[in-house]
């Protein structure tokens, strides 16, 4: 099964001059879902994860989904103001100005083996927050995940200290 | 085990006067995430499932857990342009103003089942647009499940027609 087969180009999203990939027939399709779950999986070679990070919002998906096939606690990263309880934050650059990502300060123990997964690797600048995040925290970033990599934009330039992996690449 | 014990109070979140239902010490606890996984799929009695829906965000996550345990399609339901490809949308109330909802044209088949998730049934407004939305595509609702219900908001009245389940009520 090709994995590519069930990713659609959207042209000009969400502006001009940007091809959109578009995850949700990947999404919709029990069988393609479940491949690119397993793939992901097998990038581990059975080291142990403790907790699975996944980055608002489209990363909550496999994020979870490893979540469960791995037997590990789930924590969402989020915009500013979204998680309830306290936070800690990191910025990362956006092509006019910062934003910034929060977690909750009890989400990660000292010493969890940690696993980031985001749908997509482009310029490196959320995955390199997210990590700063995990490591404020005390947690050891075992991998980063990705269902996609846009090679072309050198994301992996920024967070090259750590194992990554991308079930597609462009 | 009490679901209940890893739903976490948070007094004046996201404004004085609200007390908000923080799931994530359920998401963080593999064990905890799947007896609440168990219960929402035992209440289907072994209904077939297509699709399910998942509102943005919170939506989304026991939402594609259930389509993984179902071997069924995820379609996410989301703000304003979010979704790339060409959509409809449903308006729903807020405090002040309305807001809407989009998916995808193509995300569900005419006669398929589906179930809804979402975490919290609070005033139904949501829950109200999301079917309105799948109807509009010809599929064919099933139940509507939810992590929570807050009972004395009277969301059911607005969505009496259909079958509603919850995990946990307050």
């Amino acid at each position: 099964m090709q994995l590519e087969n069930y990713i659609r180009d959207i042209q000009g999203f969400p502006k001009e001059g940007i091809l959109f990939k578009d995850i949700t027939p990947l999404l919709n399709d029990a069988k393609a879902r479940k491949e690119c779950l397993d793939t992901l999986v097998k990038s581990l070679k059975n080291q142990k994860i403790d907790k699975v990070v996944g980055a608002e919002s489209r990363g909550f998906l496999f994020g979870i989904l490893l979540a469960q096939e791995l037997n590990a606690g789930f924590v969402p990263v989020r915009k500013p103001n979204k998680l309830p309880y306290e936070t800690i934050s990191a910025s990362y650059d956006l092509e006019y100005g910062t934003d910034n990502l929060e977690i909750h300060i009890d989400a990660i123990q000292k010493g969890d083996k940690v696993l980031i997964h985001d749908d997509v690797l482009a310029t490196g600048g959320t995955a390199k927050a997210v990590c700063e995040l995990i490591e404020k925290l005390g947690g050891e970033i075992v991998q980063l995940n990705f269902l996609m990599e846009l090679t072309f934009l050198n994301g992996r330039e920024k967070i090259k200290e750590y194992d990554i992996f991308a079930a597609i690449t462009y």
